[in-house]
């Protein structure tokens, strides 16, 4: 039977690192196979790491999810192993693999990856995605380990959380953080329609919006289709989140504005 | 057996676009391997896209070709599947499959993806790479559906094409446009060597070529090893097609030319 | 039985490329998966696809691979196979593929790739890639052809070798190169832990590094945790070979130091 792991990391397209993360899966457990979700993940940012997984879960195979964007390696920080509803997650306890895991369910169990059985040699400083994570996905994967055997047992409450800020709402005003802006200019928000609902606001209706300096009114459409080309809108976007969009343009551009900058809306 | 999805997007590699349809694919049909074909297209250029496509086709394995670049998303464009001798193609129809279809020996039929069985609700708006098109070539590969469960057959005649402009040849010129520059430089044109045999031009012949304000003499040759390192020249490319490249150098930096530029080439 | 073609090119991403290889393997082996490598190489450099190929092959599953980077196409250079204890390897004869097929022992045998039954027709140059590597690849991958039905013997002692220098070693000074800058911006050079240990530097020590203008004093180390955040420090990469790395920072960046500059370590 097919078995998968879906790959996530910050590891970039430059050279060989993704690849040879592929080739020990491959030679660990040669039925696997491998999904790229995402390895363009900016260089240590745990949390856009950590937002990816999230959004791409529930929209992979069941099996073993491995993430590895770990700005403290060499550190003290451990490498786990997480059993959930929905399979294993495989990576370092720094909070990058908590809100995939949350949104399957939670933790049944969590162990540490030190059994040297499943650690490959290294020449120097250990490359942790080739020689640790790598080959305990797969044998994850394979079934030639139970998670068991990786480590010793771990309380999952201690692992550790990645805070994600929620939206602020008044009366009259939502406020919250731009969170991930596409290849296509679309600026995406932690806020919700049913936060904007709280302040009255449903599909159809116009608001203001501050970013930055910018302040300008939009309408909340439930799809891109709904305003004239070139005009800004409020739309809920794939991932059920109020997005900034152009139709045939680039938000991000228009509103010159980056990650993690504040928004606000507002009843007009 | 194995069966293969041949996926082309406008998905960039920068996030998690490509892979989470890569994850749905495999939930729907753990069997089916997809081919990552090229994901950097420009964001929402139909005729780059189209073009790519119609170069790779006849080198992919038969099956499905799911073809993403869809500036028309959330408008009423049509998204359709269409069958061919090749197998079947799934996306928009907004000409982006119009070419590599008419290149396989056109539609047999071809219908719309109308069916909610084989569409993944969304959020919001929807990502129909993840939640149309994606599960139609899943289910289209797997054999778990056939063409026209997915919904309303629509007439082959009526699918929008894609006008790719013909060189035009006089007594002495062709003139043409480029429409593709790889990573080494080497800048593809529309004109064929069949076109330029109209002149009195084959292998070995020098003429003139206009390019914006440049004005170059060069030969034409079936090889890159013809001529010196450092020259200019014109050969007839991998794709049969006439293309300037610069032997271990860059012929779109030596002319400066981009896509969709105006050639001429000249008796001398 | 899975079997594995590991790929590595300059191709990029930017186009289909890749994905027409891809293709041409699956048709032609579709049992066969392809592990990307790394297509990333600086378009034309030898060195580097050597180097990358080299770093990576011993964590490829045994198989074949396949490695084009390749500014002789069109030229005299000799298309190639070379059997080794590992496997297969494919690519041009330019010293691409020499240090990987010495670390894995060395060549059994070679052939060139001139049986036309297992060349692409192509409708102009040819692109080796995809007309002659991936389908020389394709066929000892699925056991289709011997490595004696592609071509004609040659030699294996006559392989164009990679001439990689070596670092040199004084009383009280190690000087070499750097040779990979990752994405993380470490670099790592061609001198080992034991060039360091002649001139009596070993883990814990400090020394005096000379990269350009800059001069520093570094600590040897053997984990990043080792040192202060934002520290500078020489570290055994994950390759065995001396790096120069700032935890949570880019040594590259620090040292404004670029691809193959030479770099000298020195008792302080």
């Amino acid at each position: 039977m097919t078995t998968f792991v879906s790959f996530l990391s910050d590891f970039g397209n430059e050279d060989e690192f993704v690849g040879v993360v592929h080739g020990v899966i491959a030679k660990m457990s040669p039925e696997t196979r491998v999904i790229d979700v995402n390895h363009s993940v900016h260089p240590g940012s745990v949390r856009s790491g950590a937002l990816s997984l999230m959004r791409a879960i529930q929209y992979l195979p069941e099996g073993v999810a491995l993430g590895v964007v770990d700005p403290g390696v060499g550190t003290d920080r451990l490498p786990i192993a997480v059993e959930t509803d929905w399979g294993y997650f495989v990576g370092p306890d720094n909070g990058l693999l908590s809100p995939a895991v949350a949104l399957v369910g939670g933790a049944r169990a969590a162990h540490t990856l030190a059994n040297p059985d499943f650690v490959i040699p290294s020449a120097g400083a250990t490359f942790d995605g080739r020689d640790r994570f790598g080959p305990a996905a797969a044998v994850l994967a394979s079934g030639e380990a139970r998670i068991e055997d990786l480590g010793d047992a771990i309380d999952p409450a201690s692992l550790k959380p990645m805070i994600l800020p929620l939206p602020e709402v008044t009366d009259s005003t939502v406020s919250g953080h731009t969170w991930w802006i596409d290849r296509f200019g679309n600026v995406q928000t932690n806020i919700g329609p049913e936060d904007l609902a709280e302040i009255g606001i449903g599909f159809g209706d116009t608001m203001t919006i501050k970013v930055g300096l910018n302040e300008r009114v939009v309408q909340l459409v439930d799809t891109y289709g709904r305003v004239e080309e070139g005009a800004l809108m409020a739309v809920v976007d794939s991932q059920g989140l109020v997005a900034l969009s152009v139709r045939q343009g680039r938000a991000s551009d228009e509103l010159s504005i980056g990650l993690e900058r504040p928004v606000t809306f507002a009843r007009p």
